[in-house]
C-alpha cells in the first residue's frame, strides 16, 4: 500500500500517518501540499492520504477544509487526533539575542506567538509551508531559529533552543486520513459522520433548520464550520462533523431530511472517533431498535390500519 | 350495510350520514349516545357510525373526544361537514311572552344565547339530550319552546317562531364516520390524518418535541385539542389532525418519529378533507418523489459512499 | 363580600369556594350558569364568582372556556382544586333492579358510565344541569335515582345506594376564582398565568411559534387547550396554563413576545398554584436576577460598546 | 487622525482604508501583522485599524478571526468590501517557461491555484506574507514571479505577465475598521451587528438554541463562523453577523437572551452594511415600534391587569 501526507518528511502529518497500522508496512510519500496529496489518491498514486483538518488552537486548515466541500469528492475513512508541541530550534553557535529572524509555519507561529514577543523581542517571524521545512531552512543557514517538531528536528539534527514554546498547552491536531469513494468502514458505535451541506440561499433561517433536522433525529453536532462556496460573500456551505454512522437508522433517517432540504449534501465519510472518552449515547427512542420498531408499527398501520 | 348515528331521528348527525352515497340505500339506525353508536360498530350490528365531532362555535364534542382517546379503537374513513342552524319551536298555541322553559341541548342553547337573552329574556333553559329530544318533548307538552333544527321540527309538525336564530351565522357541524379498523381509504392529494398522541411526562418541551416532529417533515397541523387522560390534572393528551395521508411518506416518517417519542400514538383514520377549498401543499421538499430521491441517494452512500 | 359560584346550592362549586378564606364572612349566592355567575361579577352584583374550569377525567368546561375566550374579561386571581366523588342517590324505598331513569350532569354521567352500565344496565341517563339539580329531581320524585355529590345528597336526605361510583378514582376537578380586572395578586414563587392565545391564521406554524416563544424564556406551560373562535371551523384560539407569574421578567418578555406574533393575546390573569407540589425550578438564565443582569449588559453595550 | 492598516504598503488593506473619507487628510501606517495594527490601537498610538476579515473565495482571516473571538475587545465601526483581483508580475526580461518560484499569499495562492497549475505548471508557489511583499521580492531579485495586487505592482514598476488570473471571477474581501470601544456609531436601518458567543458546553444542543434565541427576535444571520477557543478540541465559540443595530429593540432582546444562555457573549460593534442590496426587513412583528406597543401592553396588565 502507498499512502501521502502532507510533507515534507517529519511533519506532524507524517507522524499522524505512522500511528495507523496500515502504513507500518506500506510507502509513506510526502506531499508539497494538501492538495498534492489529495490528487495522489485521486489518480490512483496512493491509496490514501493524511492530512490536518483542524488544530484546538489555530482552528481549520483551510486547505483540507476547501478540498472537502469543492474537490473532486474523496471519502474520510479515519481520524487521528495528535499533540502538537513546538521548540525552537536555532543554527548551531547563535546566541537567543542574535536571532533576527524565525522560520515558522503560520499557524505554528501564531500558537506561539506570545513566547516568541517575550523571549525574542527583536526578532521577526517569516512564513514557511510547514514546521519541516522551517527546520530544514535553518539546517541550510538560511535563517537563524524554526519553530518546529521534535521530529524534523531531529532529522536536521539541530540544537534546541527551548521546548513546549506554544503559549497555550495541550494542543492537538486532527488529521483526517482520505481515500477514494467506497463502502465506509462498518459502525463501531462510537463513530462520526461529516458532512459538506449548501444550504438553499432563498430559504429563510436555513441554517436552523438544518441544526433541527439533525436535532429532531437525536443527532448530535460535534463541530460546524462555515466554508465560502466562492461564489460570492455571504454565501457559504458548512461542514459539519455528527455522532453516528450513515449505516445507522437515525443518522440515515438524518441525511435524507437534509438531502431534501438542502441545495446539495455532500457525504464525507463515517469513521471510527478517535477521542477515547465515552462515545455520546443518542436520546432515547433514536436507536436503530427504535426505529425498527416505528417502521413496523407503520407497516401495519397501512395495512391495516392498526397495529393491535 | 347498516349505519348508526347519534340519535334520535332528526338530529344533524343523521343529516350527515344522508350525505354520503352509501348511506343511501342502508338501514339507519339512531343510537342514543355517541359510545352506543360506535359500540354498535365494534360488535358486528353496524358497518359505520356517524358522531358530531367539533362545531365551529361549541368546539369539541366532549363524548366523541373521549371514545377517540380513550375507546376501544376504530378508524375515521370520512368526514362530513354541514351547516348547523337553530328554529325556535313551539308549543301549538303558545306566545312568546308566555313561553317559561325552553328545550335545548346544550351547545345549541350555548349558540343561541344571546338570542334566548334578547328574545325570551323570562324563560330558562332545560338540557336536553339532542335537538331532536328537544323537539319531542315539545311536542309530548313537557316545554313550552324548543331550540331544534329544521328537520327534527318538521318531523314533529311544530310551529316555528323564528328561524336562524344562532347568534353566529354560519355555524358549522363537523361529523366523522367512524368504523372497524382496517386498510385506509386511499389517498386522495387532499386528505386528513386524525391522531391521539400521548406525551410523555418526564420530557421537559413535550408538545413542542411533538410539534417540531411534524413541521421537520412539513405536515401542517389543522387542529390541536387537549383531552384528559384521566389518570390527573395535568395529564392530557392531544388529538391531532393533520394535512396529509398515512400512505404518503412524509406522513410515514412523521408518525415513526411520533412513534419514537411519544408515550403512545393511536392513528385514528386518514380520510379525504370535506372542504373543498384547495389543499395544502406540502412544502418543498417532502413530496413522495422527494422522499424517494432522498432513499436512493441514502441507499448508494451506504453502499458505495457516494451517490455520483 | 358576596360570591357567586354554579348552583345551584350544594354544587362541588360551592364546596371549592368555602375552602378560601375571604368566603368565610361572605354572602355566597348560586347562579343557574357560568354566564350568570360571571355577570354578576361584571355588574358589581358579586366580587367574584367560583366556576369549574376542568376535570381530570371530563376535561375542560365549554361554558367556562367559552367566557375566558369571548367574554366580557374577567381575571383569575385564584384556582381551587377538590377531589370529586359520586355517589347514587335513590329515590326512599327503591330496590337497584326497579332504577329506570337516573339523573345526572353529563360529566358525572360519563365519569360513572362504566358503573352504571355494570349496576344498572336497564337504566337510562337523564341529562341535568348539575350534580346538586339531580339530587333535587330525585328528591322531588321526578327520578328514580341521581349521580350527585355527597353535600347535595346531604342536602336533600336522599338514600345512597352506592358510594365512590366514578370510574377513574381519584378525579379531581379545578376552579378558578374569577373577579373584575385590576392588579394582579403579588408573585409567590409558584404561580400560573393563564392566557388565551388567538393566532394569525396567515403565518404557517403559528402555533409552534407560540410554544417557541415561550420555551425561548423559559416558560412551562401546564396546559394547552383549543377553543373555537366562532369564526369558522379551523379557526381556534389557544387556552393556555404557564408557570409563572406576570410581574416576572421572562413572563413579561414572553408575553411581549406573544403579543406582537399573534392576532391577540388575552390576559386571563396571574395566580398562585394550587398544587402543593414542588413549584417548577425556571431554567438557568431565566431568573429576574439572570433578566436585570442582562439588562445592566446591555445598557452597557449601548452607551459606551463595552460592558468591561 | 492616525490609521493602521495590515501593510506592506499596496495591500488590498491599505486600498480598503483610503475608501473612508476620514483616511483622506489622515496618517495612513503599514503593520506588519493583524495583531500589529490592532495594537497600534488598543496602545492609542492609531485612531482605527484596517484589517481583512473575510474573502469570497479564500473565507475567514485566520488572525482577524483569532483576535475577535480572543484579543482585548477592540469594536468594528465599519466594513469596507472590495473586490479583489490578481495579477502575476515577472522579473524584468524573463519568460514564462523560465519561471520556477511564484511568491504569493497562501490565500492569493489558492485563489488563484488553477491558472498556476495551467500555466505555470513547472513553477513552485513560495508562501509570503502578503500580496506586497510577493512584488517586492521580486523586485528585489529574489523569486521569478508574484501573484500580486496591480496596485503593489505599480509601486514596484514590474512588469505583468497576465491580469486577472483568479479562478474565480469576482472575488470581494471584507476588510473592518477596529476602533477602541465607544458608542457604536447610530443606526442607520441597514446594519450588521458582529458577536462572538461562547457557548456553554454542558447544554446540548447549545448551537441550536443560539439561533432560535436570534430567530425568535427576527434576527437573521448572514454569517456564522466557528473558532477554536484554544482549550481543546471540539471547543468553539461563533462569529456571528447579523442585521441589526444594537440599538434597536429586537437586537436587544436578542442579545439579553444571549447573554442568559451563552457562557459569554462578546459584543463586537454595530455598524452599517456596506453592500448596496436592499435592507433585510425584519420581520412583522419585529419593530421597534412592535417592541413599544408590546411593553405598554405589559406595563398596563401589570399594574390593572387589563390593557383595555
Amino acid at each position: 500500500m502507498r499512502f501521502t501526507y502532507l510533507g515534507p518528511e517529519g511533519t506532524f502529518s507524517e507522524q499522524a500517518l505512522r500511528t495507523i497500522p496500515d502504513a507500518e508496512h506500506a510507502e509513506l510519500i510526502p506531499a508539497r501540499s494538501v492538495s498534492e496529496a489529495l490528487d495522489a489518491v485521486r489518480v490512483h498514486q496512493a491509496d490514501g492520504a493524511m492530512v490536518p483538518l483542524e488544530n484546538s488552537v489555530g482552528g481549520s486548515v483551510p486547505d483540507t477544509m476547501a478540498e472537502l466541500a469543492m474537490g473532486e469528492p474523496l471519502l474520510i475513512t479515519r481520524e487521528v487526533i495528535i499533540p502538537v508541541n513546538f521548540v525552537l530550534a536555532i543554527r548551531p553557535g547563535i546566541r537567543a539575542d542574535q536571532i533576527r529572524v524565525v522560520a515558522a509555519h503560520p499557524q505554528a507561529a501564531a500558537q506561539c506567538r506570545n513566547w516568541l514577543r517575550a523571549h525574542l523581542p527583536q526578532a521577526t517571524v517569516v512564513d514557511m509551508l510547514s514546521n519541516a521545512t522551517a527546520a530544514a531552512a535553518v539546517a541550510h543557514g538560511k535563517y537563524d531559529a524554526a519553530v518546529s517538531s521534535r521530529l524534523a528536528v531531529q532529522r536536521h539534527d539541530l540544537p534546541v533552543l527551548a521546548e513546549n514554546i506554544a503559549d497555550q498547552s495541550g494542543a492537538m491536531t486532527r488529521f483526517v486520513l482520505m481515500c477514494r469513494p467506497g463502502p465506509p468502514p462498518p459502525p463501531t458505535g462510537n463513530d462520526l459522520t461529516s458532512l459538506a451541506v449548501f444550504i438553499a440561499h432563498d430559504r429563510v433561517g436555513a441554517l436552523l433548520e438544518v441544526l433541527t433536522q439533525l436535532a429532531v433525529r437525536g443527532i448530535n453536532l460535534t463541530r460546524i464550520a462555515s466554508q465560502p462556496t466562492g461564489e460570492q460573500l455571504g454565501r457559504y456551505c458548512f461542514l459539519l462533523d455528527c455522532n453516528g454512522h450513515v449505516a445507522e437508522a437515525r443518522m440515515g433517517e438524518a441525511l435524507m431530511g437534509l438531502r431534501r432540504i438542502c441545495a446539495a449534501v455532500r457525504f464525507l465519510g463515517s469513521y471510527p472517533r478517535a477521542r477515547e472518552d465515552k462515545p455520546v449515547r443518542p436520546p432515547t427512542g433514536t436507536s436503530d431498535a427504535d426505529f425498527a420498531d416505528a417502521a413496523t408499527w407503520l407497516a401495519k398501520l397501512r395495512e391495516s390500519g392498526t397495529a393491535d
